[in-house]
C-alpha cells in the first residue's frame, strides 16, 4: 500500500448494542488528527443516533469511497451499508435486521482489507442471537473472517500495554480455545505446545517484533514442583519447550502462571503463551480491563476488535465508555505498517 | 490490648536468604514514625550482617522486651533469639543452624502474639529443606502456626490494594489448596463451596469489613456458557451460591473470572472466592506484584506474609526488593485493630 496515512475500517457492530456509541465517541476523539484516518461501517441512520446518544458535538459525513480525506476535527465519517435505510430498530433487542446489519458491515469492512483499500479492521460487538435471527448461520466474528478471507486458522493474539515499561506491550496466545477447564487439560498434549509456540512466536515477528522472546505459562500451581502438583509439564508442556530450544528457539519455560505475566510486563519476554483461556484473560484484563484489546492472528489482513459484548442493558443511553474500543483503534494503527508482513506470512 | 500504637514482630526468616535485608530496610524505612513500631525477631548478627549488605545507614539496637519504646529514626531493633550466636552461615545455602533459626524466631513472635505481647506476626521467607535439616518435621509456616497456636483449619487472604479506588483493597479467597488443577477441579463440591463462602464472610468481617459482599469466581470460560463450557457452575457452584442467597448472605455469582477480579478492585466486592489457587494468584500478583500480600485467616492472632521466597540467588547482594515485606507489614498495622475479633472468632 501506498498510504501514508492508514485507514481504518471500524465496523460499529449490532446497531441496538453499545457498538454506534463507542465507535463515534473514538472517531470523534481522533477526528482532529492527520496520522489515521477511522471510517465507521455500518447504517448511517444507526451513527446519527448513536451521536444523537452520547451527546457528542460532531457532523456525520457520509463517503462513498475509502479514499475520501479525513475533514478534520468535529466531523466523522461513516461508509452507509443501506441494511437499515430510515428505520430505527429498538435499542437493545435481538433483532434480526440488526443482525444482518452486522454481517454486512463485516462483510464490507473484510472486502475492503482484502482488496487493500483499507489497512485494517477493527470490529465492534456483535450479537450471535441477533446473527442467527438474520439467517446467517456463522457463530461469529471468526467463522465470518474465515469465509471471507480463506483462511481456516485463526489464533488470537491478547495485547496488553505494560505499566512498568511504557514502549513495551505484552502479547498473549492462548494454546487452547474455549472449552470446559476439564478439556484444555485434556489438549494439552506436546504436539499441540509445540505449534502453539511455534506459531506464536511466527506472530510476534509478523506484528512487528524482529528478535521475539516468548514464555510458556505452566498450567498447574508452582509449575507443578516436578509432579507432586501435577505431571502435564513434566510429561507434555517441558519436552515441548526443549525440543523447540534444542532448535534454537527463543523460548522459556514453563514459567509459574503466577509470575510469568508480571516479568512479561516487566519487559522480559515479548510474549506469553497461556495454557487456557482464563490464565490469559484474567491476567490480561485484571491488570488493563479497558486496555486488553484482541487481534486476530493468522489472516492476510489486519483485524483488531474489542474483547466485551454489546451491552444491551445500556445501548442507547450514552454510558457506554469506549476505552476497549480506543484501545482496539489505536493498536490497528499502530500495527497497520505491517500489514505486508501478515499478507505474506497468511495469504494464500 | 491497651497500646494505642501497634507493635509489630518481624521474624526475618531464613538467615541465610534475603529476609534479614527485606526486614532491615522495612524497619528502617518506618523507624521514625510514631504511629506503629516494628521489632525484627532474629539473630543479632543476622541483622547485622543484612545491615551491612544493604548499605543502610542504621544502628542496631537490642531489645530484651517487646514493650521498649521505639528509638526513632536511625535505629532499628531486634529482639535476638540466641540460636546463631557470633557464627555467620554462609549466604544463600541451605544450612541446618539457619533452618533453626527460622524455628525459633517464627515460635517467638507466635509465643508474643500469642501473649498479646505483640498485635501481630510479619513472617519472612524460610526455606523448607533448611527446616528439615535443622530436625524440624514441620512443612511450613502453616503447621508450625497450626501448633503453636492450636488451629488446625487455616485459610489464606491475599489483600492487594485497588489503583482504581485508593482506599479499596481487594481480599482474594480460595476455595481449594495448592494441588494439580485437575484435582482441585475435582474437589470443587457444592458442600466445598458453601463453606469456602461462609468462610471467607466470616474473615471479611473479622478483618473489619462490617457490611461485606463477596463475589465468588466461576471456573470454566465464560462461566462455563451454561454448560456448553463445562459443568462445574451449573452443578456446583451455582447451587452453593443460591442456597446462601437463600439465607441472606450477601454473595453474588458465580461471575466469569476474567472480569470477578477487576469489578473487585473497582470496588463491587470487598472480596473474591476464587477456585483454584492460580486464579487468585494470576490476578493479584499480574494486578501488583510486590503489593500482593497474605494473611493467614483463622488464627488467633494476626499473621500477616511475603509470598515470595528466600531467592538465595541474590541472598547477601543487598539487591532484594523489600516493596512485598512492606506491604506486609503496613498490612499487618491496618489489621491490628481486629486483633480482638480475631481472638474472639477464632480462638478456643
Amino acid at each position: 500500500m501506498s498510504r501514508t496515512t492508514p485507514v481504518l475500517a471500524l465496523t460499529v457492530g449490532d446497531p441496538v448494542g453499545i457498538g454506534p456509541e463507542i465507535t463515534v465517541r473514538t472517531l470523534a476523539e481522533y477526528a482532529g488528527t492527520d496520522d489515521h484516518h477511522g471510517i465507521a461501517v455500518g447504517d448511517t441512520v444507526a451513527v446519527r443516533r448513536a451521536v444523537a446518544a452520547t451527546g457528542l458535538d460532531v457532523e456525520v459525513r457520509e463517503v462513498t469511497g475509502w479514499d475520501t480525506p479525513a475533514a478534520g476535527e468535529g466531523v466523522i465519517d461513516v461508509l452507509d451499508i443501506g441494511v437499515l435505510g430510515d428505520s430505527e430498530p429498538a435499542w437493545g433487542h435481538v433483532d434480526k435486521q440488526a443482525g444482518r446489519a452486522a454481517v454486512v458491515a463485516i462483510e464490507t469492512a473484510t472486502r475492503a482489507a482484502m482488496a487493500g483499500d483499507v489497512d485494517g479492521v477493527v470490529t465492534g460487538p456483535i450479537n450471535k442471537e441477533a446473527i442467527w435471527a438474520s439467517g446467517s448461520e456463522h457463530l461469529g466474528h471468526t467463522e465470518m473472517l474465515g469465509e471471507l478471507t480463506g483462511v481456516t486458522k485463526q489464533d488470537t493474539m491478547f495485547v496488553v500495554r505494560s505499566r512498568q515499561q511504557p514502549d513495551h506491550h505484552l502479547r498473549i496466545f492462548f494454546a487452547t480455545r474455549h472449552l470446559s477447564l476439564r478439556k484444555a487439560l485434556d489438549q494439552l498434549t506436546r504436539d499441540r505446545q509445540v505449534d502453539s509456540i511455534r506459531r506464536a512466536l511466527q506472530a510476534l515477528e509478523v506484528y512487528g517484533v524482529d528478535s521475539p522472546t516468548l514464555a510458556v505459562a505452566a498450567v498447574n500451581p508452582h509449575g507443578g514442583e516436578n509432579g507432586a502438583f501435577g505431571r502435564e509439564e513434566l510429561d507434555e508442556i517441558i519436552p515441548a519447550c526443549e525440543e523447540l530450544r534444542a532448535e534454537g528457539l527463543p523460548v522459556h519455560g514453563p514459567i509459574p502462571a503466577d509470575s510469568v505475566f508480571h516479568h512479561g510486563l516487566e519487559g522480559r519476554f515479548e510474549g506469553v503463551l497461556s495454557q487456557y483461556p482464563d490464565q490469559g484473560h484474567i491476567a490480561a484484563k485484571t491488570f488493563d480491563f479497558d486496555g486488553t484489546i484482541s487481534v486476530t492472528v493468522g489472516l492476510p489482513i489486519l483485524r483488531t476488535s474489542v474483547d466485551h459484548g454489546t451491552a444491551f442493558d445500556i445501548a442507547g443511553t450514552g454510558k457506554a465508555d469506549h476505552g476497549t474500543m480506543r484501545s482496539a483503534y489505536l493498536a490497528a494503527v499502530d500495527y497497520a505498517p505491517f500489514v505486508p508482513r501478515m499478507r505474506s506470512a497468511y495469504g494464500s
